[in-house]
């Protein structure tokens, strides 16, 4: 059995998340694997809250140095979201040899060079399946077993909260200030829904998925974004009168003059199978000049799916090891 | 550059697909990956068909010894189909520390164990992700990213043909007979379709996704399955008057005595993800208990998405070089 040492920073849902499915799935995962996955430090503050397991004493640390600087550590998952100062922590990690892995949309979209850049310096792996699409392994598979294709196209439904209320308004008939407060209320929704229903953080995941699919760097701020806060039951009517349903996509196409891309709401004609993406569902729509097209649908969020995807990157990287 | 060389087996359609998306994305391959893929040995037969590409000089031969004791091959494409002589070429291919990637599902439901042992034995790798799903990269995504996931059930829609005449008959009003006919002049099924039709392509793959995903191993002969092939328009719009289509499924799931599974005719409701799966998609809905539900949709067959998966296949082999 080979044992990797794992450090994680930020004990939050997810972290959380991460840690429960390591432990319900141990065994499983010895067994397929060969791997013995150890979670050796914990960089959080709050050691109090119950989160319905027991950390073992000595684990948690407040001093990210204890991380970086434990040389039997192997791994670190980064899972303090945010831009500063998850980026610093995971450069100076990835200093000191250690491979990341982690689920930062925001830190990988703002600051993609510096990080995959640490990465080829240090000769470490700097992985980030869970930051677009949650457990779906999309870009495992775009950059592994599809490579051999040149993408066309990309259509991406790939935001939770988004596309729960434009299912409920077009299923329901509702109107989108009470779903979005029901949302809220659910927990599907932040209490400031601005990075969510104005598209940044579509955004955020278009820009990795620019770099990943059609190797062209487009930060966040520079994508063309609307969200869906003007979506009124008439244009859900009128399109529903049509045979279609509007979904907040994340487009891309090559063009004459190279790739472009942008994230607007979008009809989408029933019978597509984006078209069934429905409630909290993400999906990748995707066209290769190989492969012609493809869908990968899945839970975009959550603690369960996103620890697969962040636990799957941890096999991959201890794999290799 | 890292240059590796082929050797392919059989340059049929698949073979010939395997070459020509090789040649129209050499540039991209060697840009993403640094990877120089050449065909080096080709065993064919018939050396004069006009397969729209020509093969340099010396390429072809007909003796399987001249592949598999080249010294220089790296990996061997394997695409003649059927159980022999292409089990003991691989075997044998193996033997001689050569890697195989092939599309040959029933060789594989057939001789999983001596194909996986001889792998083993001589420390290369045997990759299959064509035999599934045609370009759906799903072998990979269960072997690598979501092997933290324990699964608990599994459901897909697997055969092109079946799938394009049961579309048919559900939106066209048709009778089977009608678009099996159809499907046999436009090439989708075969002049005898009983593999396809009675379910036995689908029994198959499910017998190697039991092994994946499940850990079983279940041969294709000992998996109840039932084909389409006594599906009447009357079965279809019963199926439309309680709001479901009627899909040819490989189903597999947990229970309290063992893994089950089947090949039969399922109705499924319109809004699952599986029900807009239409005419020749492929799809595989598969739930873990970390990620929960997924779904992979795709082309399942034809030349240019089965290339995309066997090179998908060389490249990971390559890279591991």
């Amino acid at each position: 059995m080979k044992r990797i040492n794992i450090g994680i920073l930020g004990l939050g849902n997810i972290g959380s998340g991460t840690y429960k499915v390591l432990e319900l799935n141990r065994r499983h995962i010895e067994q397929t694997t060969g791997l013995d996955l150890r979670v050796t430090r914990i960089l959080e503050v709050d050691t109090e809250r119950d989160r319905g397991f027991t950390v073992p004493e000595g684990i948690f640390t407040q001093d990210i140095k204890t991380v970086t600087d434990d040389e039997d550590i192997d791994v670190v998952i980064e899972l303090l979201g945010g831009v500063e100062p998850a980026t610093s922590f995971m450069i100076s990690a990835m200093g000191k040899g250690k491979h990341v892995v982690t689920a930062n949309k925001a830190a990988i979209a703002e600051n993609y060079e510096s990080l995959t850049g640490a990465a080829a310096n240090s000769g470490v792996e700097f992985r980030f399946e869970a930051s677009v699409g949650g457990g779906i392994p999309l870009i495992g598979a775009i950059k592994e077993y599809l490579c051999a294709n040149e993408f066309v196209t990309l259509q991406g439904i790939l935001n939770g909260t988004t596309n729960y209320i434009l299912t409920k308004m077009g299923e329901e008939g509702r109107s989108y200030e009470d779903v979005l407060s029901e949302a809220q209320k659910l927990g599907f929704a932040e209490a400031d829904p601005t990075a969510d229903v104005e598209g940044h953080d579509v955004a955020n995941k278009l820009s990795i998925l620019m770099s990943l699919v059609f190797g062209v760097r487009v930060k966040p701020d520079d994508i063309p974004t609307v969200g869906i806060s003007k979506i009124t039951k008439g244009d859900i009517d009128e399109a529903a009168g049509e045979g279609s349903v509007i979904k907040l996509l994340a487009n891309a196409y090559r063009t004459e003059n190279g790739v472009e891309c942008n994230v607007k709401p979008v009809r989408i004609s029933k019978g597509h199978p984006l078209a069934d993406v429905r409630n909290e569902f993400n999906a990748l729509f995707i066209q290769g000049n190989a492969v012609d097209e493809l869908m990968f649908y899945g839970k975009g969020a959550g603690p369960f799916p996103t620890a697969s995807a962040i636990l799957g990157d941890v096999i991959a990287i201890a794999r290799g090891l």
